[in-house]
């Protein structure tokens, strides 16, 4: 089956496999305006430009069906999806939904799966339009397609981010991960005494963001509402350092972060020191926080200003500038990050 | 994480565990014209309908590395995806690939995938617009999506059909079925015996027909050019006697289809006798044979008689009649089906 020279998939990475997969395909139906490369493709079929994305989410890779509730796995697998729409400055209209499980799934449990992804579906108004249900010889496997929209000047890249323009993030970073570092302790503990009761210390917060996360769709909503429109944008659910760093090299341009100014909530900040994590690089690279990092054009800023739910955290620089974080203390360090590895 | 009651898929079936699955979600979105229910949703974005269809393949369920080529299941990965949206009586456009897989494949090995899916997108005009890459604990995972499109007038659903309609079927039956018989032979006879060659009968077509399946995108186009729509269409997929099944349901009707007029190619019906099988059951419920089945209007039997590569296999009858094969010695049997268990 293998050809003669073996390359493991772990020498290029997930970024550098993907870059080598899809350098021989180039994109030429009249239809496609963006094909691989930003959170979402962007087709045109003569009315309103169509958003497409797809996620695949594996048993023991993307979740642990240990302290992740079926329910909470389907509306999350939604989300995943839905994010990516609002990426583009989209709204969702549709899902499809293809699943594998084995015989260790009973019908009642695929129910508590599929009633997580209506739930999602009747919050963010979203139709389930088809799909395919499959037997698996081990393991759960969602794979989800979301199609969204959006008004044609309105859709907004990776690319588009000039020196000055502001960036902003919205929501709080870190909190996902850090609930997630709960959950793993407390399976820890219970794999060695099951006995034990898990200890969740009322981190309803931190907890929630890892099993029920939300997309933004509200905030395309306030965009649209109040005539902004970012210069970029991206799905920030990889972490903020590689997600800055896509916005940079997708826009020619470099970027200053401040620590300061980076979003945490006072819970992730008291986990992050119970963990002995620096809560900074938990904000930084911990991923799976749902938000939308993006660029405003400095005319904005009076928009920017009276919208809730928005942090500036720095700017966009000249390229040669780097990426770079300046420390509450003054000092600047390059930001250096390889996303969120599951 | 299960429930109380505990209900074994296997006691559903397929297609029972869909209906139960999608019978509490309606769709609502004003832009889904059709959601659940035939080959590919139909959305409508303003422009041009949106054909969407998604489908996914897990090794040891539906495909066995052990016969088949890595880029021949990369291609025909793409193309049962894109024989559903000609289902529908539209072309392809784009495609998106979400694809798992474990250590044991090499950078190469996935780029031989790759490579067959590239090859059905030059094949078929069709862009890779999308996807996902990524770890699985065991075996291969690829969910395709397709998009595609036709003038509105012209999308043809399940139903539609009525009584007296022709019914027909594009190209010929049972050959894929046979193929896989022979690669299963071949694959026990090297399992209890490595150092034998496998015998393949120069059975090429058969073969091809099983591992390098080909989308009617040809036939669609066909029709277009001579103005001719058919009353109601599906994927054959899943085997004539199932779908036609699903063409009745959706369309209020019974049928009768006559054995004599099946058809079947010489190297199928012989392949079939010397594996002691009846050739018209391959050919009925084999399944695998990306063809589409279709009714006309009697008006349109003139335009059907001109085109090539499709057989009148009998026509749509009153819904009280049933669903009947009439064979060739004149008998009237009922039609059973359940599809193509893999």
């Amino acid at each position: 089956m293998e050809s003669k020279k073996r390359t493991d998939v772990n020498e290029l990475g997930e970024f550098g496999l993907i870059d080598r997969l899809t350098a021989t395909h180039e994109c030429s139906h009249p239809s496609t305006l963006m094909g691989v490369g930003d959170d979402a493709a962007i087709l045109d079929y003569g009315g309103q430009p169509i958003i497409v994305t797809t996620d695949m989410l594996l048993e023991g890779i993307h979740f642990d069906l240990m302290y992740t509730p079926l329910k909470h796995l389907g509306y999350k697998a939604v989300v995943t999806n839905l994010s990516d729409i609002c990426a583009m400055n989209g709204l969702p209209r549709q899902i499809t939904v293809s699943i594998a499980l084995s015989n260790r799934f009973s019908v009642e449990a695929i129910e508590e799966i599929y009633e997580g992804i209506y739930t999602a579906c009747r919050n963010y108004n979203v139709d389930m339009v088809g799909g395919d249900t499959n037997s698996s010889k081990k393991g759960l496997v969602i794979s989800i397609t979301a199609l969204g929209s959006a008004d044609a000047g309105k859709i907004t890249y990776r690319k588009g981010a000039k020196p000055g323009d502001i960036l902003c993030v919205t929501g709080d970073l870190g909190a996902a991960y850090l609930g997630l570092q709960i959950l793993e302790r407390e399976k820890q503990i219970w794999q060695s005494n099951p006995g034990v009761q898990p200890d969740l210390e009322d981190q309803t917060y931190l907890i929630g963001r890892q099993l029920k996360p939300e997309a933004r769709t509200d905030m395309v909503t306030l965009f649209d509402q109040s005539g902004f429109i970012p210069t970029s944008m991206i799905d920030i659910s990889d972490g903020l350092a590689s997600e800055v760093k896509h916005l940079c090299k997708h826009s020619g341009t470099g970027a200053l972060i401040e620590e300061a100014k980076v979003p945490l909530k006072d819970e992730s900040q008291l986990m992050a020191l119970k963990f002995k994590l620096d809560p900074i690089t938990c904000a930084l690279s911990g991923g799976e926080d749902y938000e939308l990092l993006f660029t405003a054009d400095e005319k904005d800023l009076p928009t920017i200003r009276t919208l809730p739910g928005i942090h500036i955290i720095g700017e966009m620089r000249p390229q040669e500038e780097g990426i770079k974080l300046q420390t509450v203390n003054g000092r600047f360090h390059d930001i250096v990050a390889q996303g969120w590895q599951h």
